[in-house]
């Protein structure tokens, strides 16, 4: 049997464009190939994240660059064909397969998908998984809330911006969306609850932040890097908590992000840096509140769903030039179907 | 009577030179100067630190800019010669003077010194005074270390540096100094303790780090700013603390100091903005340890002692260019001498 796959079709250099990458086919792994604690799954939704990026040259956490011809690495709601101990047929999990139709992978790092009623099974990908739960680490573990901060939150529409900011709002803050567009400035209000709202694609977004944060920035969860780092840093209230969760400017091989050092010291500010795998021990935790949060509809999320694994690449390509709105991902196929 | 002052000449550009500051001769305060709840001190030693470079020109924590004319500030260890309650005449206490010979100071405002056998007065000014419980903040509050953590000190051989550095050792971690030049490197190692020493004038300075943190830093007390800053982030070991007290390049108008993003998301390192003021709370106990390993002789301070006031503009140009070695501190008069 034969599948679809997206491979690398040279080294991306700055922005990721859409003809780095190609679909090519090749053959389908079939029950034959399931070794001893493993199993076949079949990709139903494709998850498309920043990360990605990095991880196709090899600067995601030591991982090493994909070669050219290489599937491109990513996690997926897959559901389980050829079963193992603990994952039945038919069941779905959250695991690395790729960019591709089908996957063999091993049963102990697929992650079993319980999701409240009324949430898709893909909130594994995006609010409860690990942009959530980089969210819910960077919102209760580091920013320190008290009730009535002002909390800032950059790509606040996107699957980690938008969980901090209704967490951030949950929690008694008031939450201030940094967003690309006027588009997006109206979900953040609109959809996600924000307080305000800032398009910092305005030539003047800084004085919009400014009044929007009239006493200052207590918290402020970034996910973007260059530019918006320093003006949200520059407009710190004294006591400022700053969480480093991304920078599309390094995924994208713009200058390096920096922090001026004058303003940290002057609000006696506390900067962190997140990278969300360390903060596995709060998982159970995490799904348990997000799951009701999601389920009394306290919480919302927002999808960008693309169909068929043909749309992926043009998909990453608006993920990384910030045109998505919502989580990204790609439906390859749906629960239950034929090959 | 007339006593001499240290004036400012004209607004200081870049880094202080010694022509920015003058030597003027003005009326003496005398007892009928004195007010309720103020005291007549006499000067003895006058504290020279970095922070007053910011304070001339009004960027020391909101304090206005010192006019052309007008007195430089600072502190100093005085003598009690018109008492108030609390402070009786020949006591020494520790109090805003400017740099003059003699000052009529508010009594509350001003704090007794009480040093312990073997420890001069003027400890009250470096490793007992405002120095001292910086580099204790940094150490015992912020730096969260470990028994086995490698400490890295920037200023090493200053009163902030050198307490931080010793502290360190003391807790049971590897403290590595960064200073500029052969002798304070020596000094570092012989006088202070630290179990290597990087001199930052060296070309290879970031090599030679590199050799004395062998498993990256785990903990990096900032007294630098600039290169300094940004090469020390480079070599982080996961999970860093970064404590920032103090930029030197700012001090002299320098470009701003900046921390690199990525590096701090990658080593999920946490970064401190410290301010000595925030930290009032913890200097009882610090008097009290601090005092304790000075008299022990488990610490040690270093002082570089100019005399005569005239000597102070030369001494702060000493300071700014980090040719100093070890506090700097002008004597005007010694205890109990006549006018």
């Amino acid at each position: 049997m034969r599948q679809q796959r997206v491979v690398l079709a040279r080294v991306p250099h700055g922005a990721v464009a859409e003809d780095d990458l190609r679909l090519a086919t090749g053959a389908a792994p079939g029950p034959d190939d399931v070794g001893e604690g493993q199993l076949l799954v079949r990709v139903l939704d494709l998850s498309v994240d920043p990360y990605l990026r990095g991880a196709l040259v090899g600067r995601h956490l030591g991982s090493p660059a994909v070669p050219v011809g290489g599937l491109v690495p990513g996690r997926s709601v897959a559901e389980v064909v050829v079963p193992s101990a603990g994952h039945a047929a038919g069941n779905l999990v959250e695991v690395e397969t790729g960019w591709q139709e089908w996957a063999v992978v091993d049963a102990a790092g697929a992650q079993p998908i319980t999701v409240p009623e009324g949430v898709p099974p893909s909130a594994a990908l995006g609010v409860l998984g690990m942009p959530g739960l980089a969210a819910y680490a960077a919102v209760t573990r580091l920013m320190a809330l008290t009730p009535g901060d002002t909390v800032v939150v950059s790509a606040a529409t996107g699957p980690v911006g938008s969980t901090a900011g209704q967490l951030a709002r949950l929690a008694g803050c008031r939450a201030v969306a940094v967003v690309g567009g006027p588009e997006k400035a109206r979900l953040a209000t609109q959809h996600f609850g924000y307080a305000a709202a800032v398009d910092r694609l305005a030539p003047d977004w800084t004085d919009l932040l400014r009044a929007a944060c009239p006493d200052g920035v207590d918290a402020y969860l970034d996910n973007a890097g260059g530019d918006v780092l320093r003006g949200v840093v520059a407009q710190l209230a004294r006591g400022a908590r700053v969480v480093l969760c991304g920078l599309m400017d390094q995924y994208n091989d713009g200058p390096p992000s920096t922090l001026p050092a004058g303003p940290l010291i002057g609000r006696r500010a506390t900067v962190h840096g997140l990278v969300v795998y360390d903060h596995e021990d709060l998982r159970q935790r995490f799904t348990a509140r997000i799951g009701k949060l999601l389920h009394d509809g306290r919480m919302r999320l927002l999808e960008e769903r693309h169909t068929g694994l043909a749309a992926a690449p043009a998909a990453f390509d608006r993920l990384m030039r910030g045109a998505n709105v919502g989580k990204v991902l790609v439906e390859v196929a749906t629960r239950g179907g034929t090959a």
